[in-house]
């Protein structure tokens, strides 16, 4: 299958590079210059446009919103170089009532559309084991299915359009929220004497248990913070959780809080560091360290 | 070795079988009757303190802080009866703070101390599989050890007296808002159109996964609120949570807004139901429900 992939950062390289692993013949296209490795291995384009225009299905992985709108429907945007059963694949991170408007407006061209945001990050990326979260007609899933099996391993038709984008957002609000509760249970057990890294063993066994406290509680011990993911990434994706919320008329108060507090991470200069030091909002608050 | 079993509720009841199970000598003392299996089994005290006069181990598992108190250091107390030597074994959950009061009283009459609550609710205590975060010596918790695997399989020597408490206090945090979060992700899922319960199905996959959201995330989609672990129950946990933080001068954020939802439960007659059904706080908030 022809492929337009539109955006090569540090997610969209390695999965490019999967694609064209797999034998799929790639037509790229970034707003900045295209890595070398992917240069040497496919066709580039001038635009969006130019990409889509030589293309069945056009894949995007951009930083957020305004860049899928504009690598779309903006000048040389992929709209004006699709053809009729063309498919569209965001796989960005973006908010999921904007999909459902760009979803309508690319269907409005005769062509379908995927929203299928990914988790797994960087590592994910590179191993090919991304979970990939996809809203959209189960047909087009169906053909976009095996391009998705390049790049991932926990792949879920969630719904219709939007639905993948919600999907992923869900999966921000309870990574987010998860790492705050381990941050408030480590820094509460180190301040009232006890040791967290014994408190976190003790707690690994049992119903508090999760893959997050597992690596984010060791990495909260071990104040390993080097992303990772980074703080300034998830502030992107509790933003897009509070904007929604706000838009569908209700309350998320702990991702409000927890944004707050990732707000205070930057303050003191830590939206680089990886997500779990969050709890060094929590630590400046109280005076007082677990280090 | 000789045992008296204080508190022979919903919970003691299990354990203290257990035990028998196992051959010990149990004098058992509750403030209401003794359950009729117990009772034909073990030999029943008039207090606390007649309790402990026949025993080398006094094992209390009694609702709180102040029950406690009462046992050990109220009129007829155990306290009253120890003779040097002996080992208090607090398994209730209490404050961590008064825990550490506790330990030095019973410290001064020559006898030791451990905290030992548990978590995994009456099945656990029905399968012996509870969870049980000590503090305390190590030699005691040698001696006390064969007891304790009688009732539980995850047994920790966490720290000194008073650890094993802010150990439970540090899991009842997590496991409130690790619940908080789901309820916040599912809702706002729902809310924006998508499907709750394939939403929590393709988040099983990822890094979101956690046996809450297996087994809590059910709950809240199938609407099974019945208890389970009572959400006034959780209440008095992150009552000790918060008490605790503000002797400790340091906030706890989430946990407080958490406290507050489950608040908002109780408004609704909603306090004997599971845990889970946390997110009837969120729903009544929303003025939507994902049921």
């Amino acid at each position: 299958m022809k492929i337009a992939f539109i955006g090569l950062g540090i997610m969209g390289r390695p999965m490019a590079a999967h694609l064209l692993d797999a034998g799929h013949e790639l037509t790229v296209y970034d707003i900045a210059a295209i890595p070398e490795n992917i240069a040497a291995r496919a066709a580039t384009a001038g635009s969006a446009k130019e990409a889509a225009a030589k293309s069945d299905i056009v894949i995007l992985m951009v930083p957020d919103t305004p860049h899928v709108e504009a690598a779309l429907f903006g000048e040389n945007g992929a709209a004006e170089g699709l053809s009729k059963g063309n498919i569209v694949v965001d796989m960005s991170s973006i908010s999921p009532l904007a999909t459902k408007d760009f979803a309508k407006r690319i269907n409005d061209l005769g062509c379908t559309y995927l929203d299928a945001p990914v988790s797994g990050g960087e590592v994910g990326a590179e191993n090919a084991s991304l979970t990939i979260m996809v809203g959209g007609p189960t047909d087009t899933f169906e053909t976009v299915r095996p391009l998705f099996e390049t790049m991932g391993k926990n792949i879920t038709l969630v719904g219709g359009n939007g639905d993948g984008q919600t999907c992923k957002v869900a999966n921000q609000i309870i990574v987010g929220l998860t790492i705050e509760a381990i941050a408030e249970a480590l820094l509460f057990a180190g301040k009232a004497g006890a040791d967290p890294a014994r408190v976190r063993e003790a707690l690994l066994g049992g119903f508090a248990s999760s893959r997050i406290l597992e690596l984010h509680g060791r990495r909260m011990v071990e104040r390993t913070f080097d992303p990772g993911f980074r703080i300034n990434l998830h502030q992107k994706d509790l933003n897009l959780a509070l904007t929604g919320a706000r838009e569908l008329n209700m309350g998320l108060p702990n991702t409000a809080t927890t944004q707050e507090l990732f707000n205070v991470c930057a303050a003191h200069g830590h939206v680089g560091k990886d997500h779990s030091a969050l709890i060094l909002a929590l630590e400046e608050m109280a005076g007082f360290s677990i280090e």
